[in-house]
């Protein structure tokens, strides 16, 4: 399950690198349409996919294979997928199953792909309706992450990966949290920095896959935020007024932080902390309390939770997690309320 | 990679021990028409497949997750792939691949299956006229050997599923390979007898397996009598007159014996007793030596060989394996006469 992590904004060199370790006889490229634009010269094999997630599905993979058979991949080639986590998905599906797998690594181009799906090893596609029905747990050989390609992402998709890289804080390191706290959207973005930011952040996710890669237990740590945060996102998306999955993380990281100071004692400080921090970078939120029984019921349903109970992973204090933890209705009731209260809503 | 290996013939309570284990919310049965039948009572959930390699399609993979989904298979299901190799590969890559990974166990209905493709974790399908071009490693967790189906086989998949033992016993064990040497194929089957012989040749794969589960090197140790034997069966089919596939595995075992003697002194009497075996019960050899030059072009062209060379794996005595030794045509012709010598063709 070992990734080799690579951190660099000289993304170019990073993979001579990778092909002079040598025995690839063809190296391919997979990227979506906008990220192949990316590719200042237009590598010699390079597949073009259609963007967004409704386009990551089985007909999209099987272009994919097809492409793969007529350029004469074998198991000795290298396929490198540049893109968001759509593309790393199925990307990462495809050279997966091709040949029963071909080595492949992701570069992911957005700050939610590098510190999400592109580390991890879980690679898939949508299938009957319902997100990531089919895949495998395959990790890629290298992930280099970049901040390079972040320049020109909308603030959304920032404050998106933002969010996942608190959750990553949080599950790991105090020093870390605090510091996050003190990050400024509106000024440009300082590379280094935020290459820095990234280490730290893609490090605690690989150390916990490392122990847990098919998520037989502690991987649940990394459903922080998202027991709550994934009933935000499916209701706005039911309203047809979906918001960014981040957004709905970071709401779903103040609740959960609520709660895990109503059952394990987080301290409030904390709480009020991250609070404030998501009020003045995720504001927009869409819900009031007569959405709280639809909310209910989403966290019920939860693939997390069984026998109608609502599980999520809680803290004891930063870096102290608990997963499994079962909480009740008026627990989450009353966390709604507080996380209202912080926002100001 | 650990298969957990179950050798009886009360497959339905194995079955029962397995379940029993637990936490599994169903079962499902996968079988192809002619398996399906093996069932006296049909399952609650079963899934029906075409039977034959022409139908180990994505077509009708993608009809199986269809129905996986429908009955509301979760990480927390059971599979059981009923049949023969084909459907244990693409049974088992549907489960492998569903929601990242469902539990599955291999209950191999012919000797091939059971001593071939049940165990050592390859799935797949055929995909663009290439053959488990589209799969995955994915180790069943239990495979359930059982002679009980074997009674109704055709004597030809009978001594095709033989032939893959012999390889076996070639690869490890000289007494086994002399005991099989006695086989008799006009007597009916002895059950206890024949499923001893199965949990040693069984054994064999999965400890080579379990050194290389992804085929890195040692793994092509069993691809023993298949560079020589491919060939024959590619051009048989290219003829439009097949050979059981372990019929051309019984005439490679031969050529490979010959060439192992000349390459690293495979003693000659090993020679002699393997060529008698296969004169005695795989007779029907269809070629002459105006079909050589046909058959080396086809070796040179096998997965395991490259840049025009013949690789194969070969033996300097039995159960003392080498690995990648490469070959001339002159090897390979003065072999195969010798292979004509012995059948007597």
């Amino acid at each position: 399950m070992a990734q080799n992590l690579i951190f660099t904004n000289d993304v170019m060199a990073a993979i001579g690198q990778i092909e002079a370790r040598g025995g690839h006889n063809i190296t391919v490229w997979i990227a979506d349409v906008n990220t192949a634009r990316l590719l200042s010269t237009p590598p010699r094999h390079l597949i073009t996919i259609p963007d967004g997630d409704e386009n990551k599905t089985l007909e999209t993979v099987t272009r994919v294979w097809d492409e793969m058979e007529r350029m004469g991949v074998t198991r000795h080639s290298l396929v490198i997928n540049l893109g968001g986590g759509m593309v790393t998905d199925l990307g990462g599906f495809a050279a997966a199953t091709f040949k029963r797998g071909v080595r492949f690594v992701n570069v992911p181009t957005t700050l939610l792909g590098a510190v999400d799906a592109a580390v991890g090893g879980k690679t898939g596609i949508n299938f009957g309706g319902l997100k990531n029905e089919i895949g495998a747990f395959a990790p890629a050989s290298d992930v280099i992450t970049s901040t390079c390609f972040f320049d020109t992402l909308p603030m959304p998709e920032v404050k998106s990966g933002f969010a996942e890289v608190l959750k990553h804080a949080m599950l790991s390191d105090r020093n870390e949290f605090l510091h996050l706290l003190d990050h400024d959207f509106t000024v440009p973005i300082d590379h280094d920095e935020l290459l820095e930011r990234l280490r730290h952040s893609v490090q605690v996710k690989e150390d916990i896959v490392a122990r847990d890669p098919n998520e037989q237990g502690e991987r649940k740590a990394l459903n922080l935020g998202h027991t709550v945060g994934h009933a935000f996102e499916s209701l706005a998306m039911k309203r047809g007024k979906p918001v960014p999955h981040g957004y709905a993380v970071a709401w779903g990281l103040v609740t959960e932080a609520v709660l895990s100071h109503i059952k394990l004692k987080f301290p409030s400080d904390d709480v009020h902390r991250l609070g404030y921090f998501v009020r003045d970078n995720y504001r927009d939120f869409p819900f009031t309390c007569d959405d709280y029984d639809d909310l209910l019921e989403l966290m019920r349903h939860d693939k997390k939770s069984r026998d109608g109970e609502i599980t999520c992973t809680l803290l004891a204090a930063i870096g102290d997690y608990r997963i499994d933890q079962t909480v009740t209705a008026d627990d989450v009731t009353a966390a709604l309320d507080i996380l209202r209260d912080l926002l100001g809503v």
